[in-house]
């Protein structure tokens, strides 16, 4: 007990729960490390993609960065909406549901999750192969080192949001406090026309003919990876301290600027300092921005740090965003029961570890080199951005509250360009691993829609009115098999009969010899119970007491309750449990599926 | 069923158990297959020790051989009166429990497990690696083709002695018959100087200042690797058809002869065709030899592979001899009750598949490239003939019967060789893994006492005189843990006034509305049962559920036995019982071990 209350601290009060929400200082980094670790790649995610046709290109990479500057603009306005919407927190799940239906709620919800999971073993094995590739001796550790990473983020997370958001905050802040700094030197290096800026940025106004409209659309699908994760701020509202909406909202709002200042900043750099992108991926835009920025001073190797910590640390915004989604989707059926329920510390400990196991299962399957993965979770993300605006737009339509047209525009114009962003990569990507997105969400969808089948099925079942009648009382026959007469077998003997006088005493001898010896003996000692005696030729315990279950059954039918007690040895250690109860155990789970019988353990409880 | 039906064959009644015992022709094969691959590479051993020095050692070989034919004579003798003196089986442990005391006894037994689970693991990477280096392309599936192999021996052996003694006959046959065919064609070319048999046999009389005495202990030791798995008969005297004894024994002799002919004829003809022995182990001596007499046709082919599946089939004698031993101790409470519980088809289930556990851990461990665990298996097998030759020596000296000194003469001369054996094998292979057993069997001792002694701990605790007084009955209060009011919480409780007149149940409300408002509906509902509503601000349903029973049990004392009804939701689908019962398990899992409280399930049966 003292080493649980050492590794999680003490238990919270349901009453403690406000004071374990988040203020906005701690909100923000925690809930968007994974967007802010996306605008660390997107840029060259956009350059790469535009290197396939020549350098030439690169100019093209400013209107796309504005173009998608714009997107992120359409999305904080609609999830700000989404908020005030659905404060209850569950974002794109909640619109989708209550304004598509339960399915499409089901598909933004298992999208989520999924990109979720992915999010985690992603940046995780990015942290660490960014710190591999400075530390070359720790490479055959990959896959421990990401699962020390992992399951550092679930137990924070276990230990409550609150502390884990202490923990987290400052490597955050970090990364912001880092790239606005190098977008405000760059800016005032291009300015001045110091240092390393040279390059004259102009935007094109014309397309060369090598230049297609797919490669552009292309490019701007890639660099639209820098907008993932800006949804977890709307999954997540009961996170959020007292008024939760207006710090929610106001949050979403901060890190909007935030990320459009960084893209859009980091993406003008690169023009200005004339950055070309390595297509081996040995030195990032980003470092590279940095390293003409600030030469190749501490401050670089700063940047390059905290790149690093927030790559792991997008980790952290799913250990935030998954929990608090599942509970959501737990509530309504569409996810197991437990994961709606608080733990000691009030979190959601069922998301935060099964999240933990996914992530680890994918880290170790993949051997931590998990980059395939990437291109697949923009699509679980996108298709709930998607949703959500289409969602909203049914929403206005059907309230048609003042100045709906507006609005409904806004959000009608934000899912076709998520829509068209996911058809985008679903085709491109289809071959890098996108089509196992496209196999995996639809399995999951059926399986969310069986449990929560079933759930329903079994609330029918236990459907009670309160003023039916009460079942009449039946009469109970207790039959209580025994391996032979030791005080155990008289003690349960003696339980039998407190309950009621109808008990039978069974015994399952392996001769003819054996049975006759037990019954001589019963006789002598004469517990005032009869003794039932069966001789089975295959030495097979279970058959001949369903058996004899079966016998009484057909005898007495429904007037009697059968109840069966099996003493059960509590071994003082651990390992002496694999020395008893093998034939209890599997005499309980035969009967009690097999049966419609009770079936009672009466606990010894052994010295040693 | 009928799947089990179709894997294992019918159930076998226990009166069938004289059917599936051995005939000598079965029995020869399935016991002998172990010390018969021993032979296959026991003149190689001796060869490999003697090269150390020089290829003019090689004619030690065949006085070293020599000594070895004689040592398996004492051996063959000595366990020829084990079988006399204890038919019941059990070999080295019985002789060693019966007279040099119980410690001894498990000695002796924990090193033939050992022993045997070595064999497994050995013998069959041999056979995987002969089929391996004739079929490159399988290299890379070395561990999945030796787990088929295990657990086809697994799965034989769940279908009874009987049947396995069918399919596993043949082979061994075949390989005896390639040994004395090779062994009569060898000879023949001898005596008529024929073919490559042009090397002049002599036996050294003198021994060169070069090699030492140590040197041909170590190629005597080494050759004893030959001996190994001559115990195997009678650990499995009751696997013999009547009269069990005499054919043990008349089994045993013509091992004797087979063992002595084949190790003397291969050792003799590799003097003859002046073989050398491969140090890289591409080519086997027992090959050579076989090239040397039959040139490289067919039959060189057939030998090759009747060689290869005598390798494997050395493993089919463990998958017999370990679960017999281990029944046999399991009886002195020795081992797990279990391993002493014949399976429907009067096979040792648990101690069969725990063999197929243990080698397939070994090999995977590891990966299938066991050869550093040969050295390992003759410590144990050598331990327990020391242990049997001086148990011997003792039973005789304490009995005294006719020419008791000629059998303790002989016994303790083998006694003293095979001590030596050890000895050697200790020192020599201490570095290439001897350690590990040198660690294994104390602490396997160790195990097995401490099992030993709680089961005798349990008995004690258990002891019941059938004249004593059964206790007086004590009144049952009936607790019963509700989640809410539906159906099975309404059958439950009039389960639960069926049973006594005393019943509470027990809610757990997470928030005072919570339990004001169950309050309310139970008082509508009203079925006569007080409900006790408890707040708990943590969350927890088993914390508030443990003070009540403490409350319950200060306020009642000894006089009053306490019942927890559960209800436990049984599912049509296997995956549904993960949506369900998580408190149940929990609940039943805390109380047992924790109070002496009776746990009864009380199971709901769920539609779909």
């Amino acid at each position: 007990m003292t080493i649980k209350r050492l590794l999680f601290g003490r238990p919270l009060k349901s009453e403690e729960a406000e004071a374990e929400k988040m203020p906005m200082w701690k909100a923000l980094p925690i809930l968007s490390s994974d967007a802010l670790s996306s605008v660390a790649y997107g840029t060259e995610m956009i350059l790469l993609e535009l290197a396939t046709v020549g350098a030439f290109a690169f100019s093209f990479s400013l209107p796309i960065a504005i173009a998608i500057i714009l997107l992120i603009t359409i999305l904080i306005i609609s999830y700000r909406q989404v908020i005030d919407a659905y404060p209850q927190g569950g974002g794109a799940y909640m619109v989708a549901k209550e304004n598509l239906g339960m399915t499409c709620g089901r598909l933004a919800g298992v999208s989520l999750l999924i990109d979720y999971t992915l999010t985690v073993a992603v940046s995780v094995s990015a942290g660490v192969l960014a710190i591999t590739s400075a530390l070359p001796f720790a490479t055959p550790y990959i896959v421990p080192i990401g699962l020390v990473f992992i399951w550092f983020m679930v137990w924070m997370n276990l230990r409550g949001t609150s502390e884990s958001g202490n923990v987290f905050a400052l490597p955050t802040y970090l990364f912001i406090f880092c790239m606005l700094a190098l977008v405000g030197k760059g800016l005032f290096d291009w300015i001045t026309g110091a240092g390393q800026a040279t390059h004259q940025v102009s935007i094109p106004t014309a397309l060369p003919t090598s230049l297609t409209w797919f490669v552009l659309l292309k490019a701007f699908s890639s660099g639209c990876s820098a907008v993932t994760g800006i949804e977890a701020i709307s999954n997540a509202v009961p996170y959020f301290r007292n008024p939760a909406q207006r710090n929610a909202k106001r949050t979403m709002f901060t890190l909007g600027i935030i990320l459009a200042v960084i893209f859009g900043g980091v993406t003008l750099l690169s023009q200005v300092y004339s950055v070309q992108p390595d297509p081996t991926g040995t030195k990032t835009v980003l470092s590279l921005v940095a390293e003409d920025a600030f030469g190749h001073g501490i401050f670089y190797y700063i940047i390059q740090l905290a790149t690093m910590m927030i790559l792991v640390l997008a980790a952290n915004t799913s250990f935030n965003g998954f929990p608090i989604l599942s509970s959501i989707m737990a509530q309504d059926k569409n996810m197991p029961r437990m994961f709606s329920n608080r733990g000691e510390r009030l979190a959601f400990n069922y998301g935060i570890v099964t999240l933990g196991v996914l992530a680890s299962v994918l880290l170790i399957v993949f051997h931590g080199r998990t980059e395939a993965l990437i291109p697949l979770y923009a699509i679980g993300v996108f298709l709930s951005f998607t949703l959500a605006q289409i969602g909203l737009v049914l929403k206005w339509r059907r309230e048609k509250s003042r100045g709906w047209h507006k609005k409904a525009i806004i959000n009608g114009f934000g899912g076709v360009v998520t829509f068209i962003v996911v058809i985008i990569f679903s085709i491109t990507k289809f071959k890098e691993g996108a089509w196992i997105v496209i196999i995996v969400t639809p399995l999951l969808l059926w399986l969310i829609t069986k449990i929560s089948e079933h759930y329903d099925n079994v609330a029918e079942q236990l459907r009670f009115e309160l003023s039916e009648n009460v079942l009449p009382n039946k009469e109970t026959i207790v039959i209580v098999p025994v391996a032979g007469i030791h005080k155990v077998v008289a003690s349960t003997i003696v339980y039998a009969k407190a309950l009621t006088p109808k008990v039978v005493a069974f015994y399952v001898a392996f001769s003819s010899e054996d049975a006759k010896k037990m019954e001589e003996k019963w006789a002598i000692w004469n517990p005032g119970v009869r003794l039932v005696v069966v001789v089975s030729r295959y030495r097979s315990v279970t058959k001949p007491l369903m058996e004899f279950i079966n016998r009484v059954e057909n005898r007495y039918g429904n007037g009697m309750r059968i109840t069966v007690l099996l003493p059960e040895f509590i071994t003082h250690k651990w390992w002496h449990r694999l020395l008893h109860n093998q034939s209890g155990f599997l005499i309980r789970t035969l009967l009690l599926r097999r049966k419609d019988v009770v079936v009672s353990t009466v606990p010894f409880h052994l010295k040693d």
